[in-house]
């Protein structure tokens, strides 16, 4: 259901690896209907498709439905209907599972069918079914990924080929990397979506996406990025959630410099990574593709064999609206911070900041622009520095700074991670 | 059977989590019997030893038996023992894996029960299951892998302490990282154990481990390594195996000097990492602690519980002695070289060597020492670079150089991968 970019991937993935996926794992897989709101005369599976939902929910030949359109009404509904028929549901959905994730999941196990989605999160990379399956005899404390490859493609191009936010936008759209509405992506809503789904399956627990606090990177400029190669670090967007050892848990979605020598700090381009620390495994790395047609695509062929394979793989999956992860500990936080401040009076600012936060440090500006898009680079622009302080404590200063001195704005805050 | 390092890692793991992995999968875990040859009176586990094999196989309730023995005899005979009285076996004998897969799979097939092994490759880092079950629909080009512990952790360490091999070995023995005969992993065998096993799942078809082209870092010096930073790169035990474009297969276990770049290049210390690429998915790279107690543990009971949920999970593990890969392609590979040559007569040799390779250059030494083990600076050592050369070629010219200027010797060789 749905023949868009996964969807196409996942028809080609059938069509030209049916032969060893069979000879590997003794399923053979055959494509019966592809469910579109559109024709597709000139694809070489022109004839399977179908405007009728029913074509598919009717053939009683069809184990497994893959849902890949996208959105939450119709595919949520479509989703309940498969499982009603005694269907099998793989999706790349992430909206839809994180959203709805545990009626979903509920009404699978119900119906004793599965419900899989490790193509929701990481693309190609396999993390639903390692943190599931393979890390599940320890506790995990933390997840730590570069979860949207469209901001990790700009901030990575934008160190690397020294263009402005908006060109690089604009490039990313050409190639196909961003939508045209790019929001989900650059505000961050795809990777606390992400974020939410691999910490549930982690815990064991529903953690609600919207509860994430999450900052995008609509406002970062090249400047930005520079400044932070100047630090020894790299920017880039961090999506983290953690139980934290005196209790309590806190998930973010930030803009964070990494120490270069991070190993997410290399994760550059399109990659995807993720970072899942626990008490028995240590610190486990996944890194791959993101995105994209063809390995997204073969994420959900993997997770069709898997569906149609004896035994349940729900356990494991199932998370309990009930059992939510209770966020509470953000303001607790302590990083260091980067900010990027633009007043109509820099010494006023500059004296107050210094008088709330006496450690911090100003940073040097680019001040000719070199190398930078110089519109970012105005003499009412300050950069500070601050090595240490709480999230609510360093809000609450802002804020008393900001109402000090009559028309301030913070334009840009990093967070810079404390070591040790 | 076996309560060494990693069979301690499974009790610990069982006893300490059991809960959570109960409530997890389902699944609740009871350990039944130890067996091993020694007693110890002072674990919490005390009254489960036995040195009888038959309270292990005898037992009706014992659905999994757990190998960590290691050795290849009383490991063999004892698990197709446990196939034939309907158990399933878990292992991390690397070793036995290696040597007898092909026969233990079949034999476990044909009870009807598993065989499962993914604490044999990288330890708690999860590898066999993604590659056997999540990047099953593509095909897999090449595997890329820092295997071994031991030897990372020692490159590491001498590059960040400026220690000498001997003193660094001695080192890593005191802190348990190598064993005190550390000729499997100095040596390199035990890394191409590990590929083997990780390439015949990802082709399905067997690699014999002693036909992988192998060479050690026990000839390295600080220098060497010294030298790799010189050169941007970073030098590192590298296992690799790939199925070739214009056909055929080659797999080696070299030393290598990487780009710094490279992610595999960041891999430190006691970390392992494997990069699987393939024409779907991409490069994907796992990383984690490869060794030790509790990671290698929790990777066994990781595979306990697949072992005893229902359905087959050997399918995608099988591979067939018949179906053999064949390597015959490493001498065609084509490589940079870095040399290391001692000779009484090194103006002799150096003109000898610029006849033969005359895009090659000499490097400056290290000539007092500085930072070094001055025992391997010597007038009469010289350090060559040859941009590029095949395998085949190098050995050859080296050889006639060799026996050209009698007496020569070349102490070190690491390959230079080329780019693009």
């Amino acid at each position: 259901m749905g023949y868009g970019v996964v969807g196409k991937g996942v028809a080609y993935a059938i069509n030209q690896y049916g032969g060893r996926i069979e000879k590997r794992t003794g399923f053979k897989l055959r494509l019966l209907h592809i469910l579109d709101l559109l024709d597709f005369p000139d694809s070489p599976d022109a004839r399977l498709i179908t405007h009728d939902v029913e074509d598919v929910m009717g053939d009683g030949d069809v184990d497994v439905v893959v849902e890949t359109m996208g959105g939450l009404n119709a595919a949520f509904r479509f989703t309940v209907s498969a499982f009603e028929r005694g269907k099998h549901v793989v999706t790349s959905n992430k909206e839809l599972v994180a959203e709805r994730g545990p009626e979903l999941l509920k009404a699978a196990a119900e119906r004793g069918v599965n419900y899989l989605f490790d193509a929701s999160v990481g693309g190609g990379i396999p993390v639903i079914t390692p943190v599931s399956e393979c890390l599940v005899a320890g506790n995990i404390a933390s997840i730590t990924g570069i979860l949207n490859g469209t901001t990790n493609f700009m901030l990575s191009h934008m160190k690397s080929h020294g263009t402005s936010f908006a060109e690089t936008l604009k490039l990313a759209q050409e190639m196909g990397y961003a939508e045209s509405d790019p929001a989900a992506d650059i505000e961050g809503d795809d990777a606390r979506r992400k974020l939410a789904i691999i910490s549930s399956v982690a815990w064991g627990a529903f953690l609600d996406w919207k509860t994430i606090h999450t900052e995008g990177i609509a406002n970062v400029t090249l400047e930005d990025i520079l400044q932070a190669t100047d630090l020894g670090r790299v920017l880039k967007l961090v999506a983290q959630s953690r139980r934290l050892a005196r209790g309590g848990s806190e998930a973010y979605v930030l803009p964070v410099m990494l120490d270069r020598r991070d190993p997410l700090a290399s994760v550059d381009g399109v990659y995807n990574a993720l970072t899942v620390g626990g008490d028995l495994y240590g610190d486990v790395m996944f890194r791959g593709q993101g995105a994209g047609m063809l390995p997204t695509g073969g994420a959900v062929v993997s997770d069709i064999i898997k569906a149609a394979a004896p035994g349940k793989r729900c356990a494991a999956l199932c998370w309990d609206r009930d059992a939510a992860i209770n966020i509470s500990e953000f303001s607790k936080l302590i990083h260091g911070f980067y900010v990027r401040v633009e007043s109509p009076d820099p010494d006023a600012y500059r004296d107050d900041f210094f008088r709330r936060f006496p450690e911090a440090r100003v940073l040097p500006r680019y001040a000719d622009g070199g190398g930078c898009d110089g519109s970012a680079v105005t003499p009412r622009t300050v950069i500070f520095m601050v090595p240490s302080a709480s999230e609510g404590e360093f809000i609450k200063k802002i804020a008393d700074i900001n109402a000090a001195v009559a028309g301030s704005t913070v334009r840009f805050t990093a967070r810079l991670p404390l070591t040790g």
